[in-house]
């Protein structure tokens, strides 16, 4: 696939440029509350093409991501005289990039975008793979298309504005591209001082990590077969998730990524001889950085359920995993029983000390 | 592109014997209130897959091709627990086609379709080229995406129940299809008696429509360039169609291309050197099939204008046509001045003998 993925601090530049290239009849930009406030102002002063354009506004947050939101999206692009010759960008988080890849993907059969996300969990997550939509009655990406952005501009100059719990939930999902390439990506992305970064220095870590899902998904864009390493520790984290949200105390999806990691890695140890000190480094570090959400054995039936039930499994019934025999070494489809999947949850318990 | 385009009166074979082929978790048929009427229960009597399928039902009508159907679709497929490997089936004439095959590109990020025309209109012309969509803020298929369907059966033994106009309606599109072919398929279609038709003869003539379009389509899936031939006597069709809604005595859009392919003619007689006896008896042939608008010289700024504004115009301020040199032989792109339209319309008035 041919998504270009740009990666710069000077993004004013990178748009104007990337604009005239596309010699667009009418810019339009949607941003939500947070970014028409934080994030727009600057734009519009350093960019041409943002300055001219027409600006659409949602309201921010995951509940917004709804049908209404995408009709009044429609909505604006008509009244405001879009047509198939125009370029949407969307600025903003998952939820502004998913739900205005979608306006734009449907209006009049589909429009050309670009996507500038401006938190570190969408920079490393929802900038490739094509995933586009909107939550419908009740299910999160019930309706959407697949269809990737025609450019994606990364920079690290838009995270000044996020709290550490947004910068650690988005780094979760760098270090499980990391997993997925080898010890050496680790050991950076687990030395690295996330606290005290630099703007460049976390570019260029962030342009490995994208370029490992984008190698990923460019091999596989029909969410088969290699696509499916993707979800790496990601059936217990919507595990963990759903009884977090359950107990009435949400966890930030990064977090649950880590956790759910550290279960991966033990049924890896248990199953396909995943070096054990690396697991046991790899639990104390997430153990520091992430904390633990305490569970006990009473737990184990609904996180159970959960994983069975998750709608990555591809086969109904059984729990599937990802599981690595090293880093950088995955398998998919990896069937588990309960009775083991319960064994890893006592030593996940013990690893975090809970 | 790889759209398989089954033609067979044998239709319920044909839909249980790709039901099979597909393994799905579920079918899901989509009818309107019409098709549920006259066509879902002998397709229920007859095919296994049918029977055994979930129905979705939308009233009969353009009007109801909108949002609201759309999202009535989804949560149908939702609550009816369809899945990723889910396969629906639309059964109707082009708004079902239309909004069913768009609800199945976008439910879950887009589930596997087949669809099954059941208008002569439907068969030859929504039945290939994989525009999806619905009306939207007062505009005609504002919103949809381009995505074939995996399957389209067509049959003509769905058509018994349509009436005279309604055919004639559809036929106006073959006849444009032979028209961009050559002669000998131009004088076949007029020949034809279409009062009296045979269904598997009607279904080879139906046969060789569509495979028109569809190499057209599969040489240019991004409606640029060939493409365009299709738009063969559209753009005065549009203009028709507009005048006769705002006199309040619309017309059926195959009557509007009828006449508009005269008008074509006239020009590309004047233009290209198109030879004057087949212009002449393709003009009577259209007089004694579909008769005449009445439309005088009080008309031509209103239809002027509309021409002008036609949404496949690709070129603002300037009125495109697709001429012909001869049967088969089309020109796209070709730039008309008022006062030469205006000079054809006069021609066109005196052959229809208005």
């Amino acid at each position: 696939m041919d998504t270009r993925v740009i990666f710069t601090n000077q993004v004013e530049e990178a748009i104007d440029s990337a604009v005239e290239a596309m010699a667009p009849a009418g810019v339009y930009v949607l941003v939500d509350t947070n970014t028409a406030k934080y994030v727009l102002p600057r734009l519009q002063t350093g960019s041409k093409a943002i300055a001219a354009a027409k600006v659409l506004m949602m309201s921010a947050g995951e509940e917004n991501k709804n049908l209404e939101t995408l009709a009044r999206v429609w909505t604006g692009l008509g009244d405001g005289e879009a047509t198939r010759r125009s370029v949407m960008i969307n600025v903003g988080g998952g939820v502004v990039t998913d739900l205005g890849a979608f306006a734009a993907a449907t209006f009049k059969r589909g429009i050309r975008f670009i996507n500038v996300p401006t938190t570190l969990l969408g920079a490393v997550d929802a900038s490739v793979g094509g995933k586009t939509g909107i939550d419908f009655n009740n299910l999160k990406n019930e309706v959407g298309v697949i269809r990737q952005a025609d450019l994606v501009i990364v920079s690290t100059t838009f995270f000044r504005t996020l709290d550490s719990q947004q910068m650690l939930s988005g780094y979760a999902e760098m270090v499980k591209h990391a997993a997925l390439t080898g010890p050496e990506a680790v050991s950076r992305l687990l030395r690295y001082n996330l606290a005290d970064y630099d703007d460049d220095q976390l570019l260029r870590l962030l342009c490995e990590s994208v370029e490992v899902k984008r190698s990923v998904v460019d091999k596989d864009l029909n969410d088969n077969g290699v696509r499916r390493t993707l979800n790496l520790g990601h059936t217990t984290a919507h595990a963990l998730e759903a009884l977090a949200l359950k107990r009435g105390a949400p966890i930030a999806h990064g977090y649950a990524v880590a956790m759910g990691m550290v279960v991966t890695l033990v049924l890896s140890r248990m199953l396909k001889g995943f070096p054990s000190e690396r697991l046991h480094s790899f639990a104390h570090w997430v153990r520091e950085t992430y904390g633990t959400m305490a569970i006990t054995c009473d737990d184990y039936p609904e996180l159970l359920q959960a994983m069975t039930h998750d709608k990555k499994n591809h086969r109904a019934g059984e729990v599937m995993f990802v599981l690595l025999k090293d880093w950088g070494q995955p398998e998919i489809d990896q069937s588990v029983d309960a009775k083991t999947i319960e064994a890893a949850l006592d030593i996940y318990r013990d690893l975090m000390g809970i």
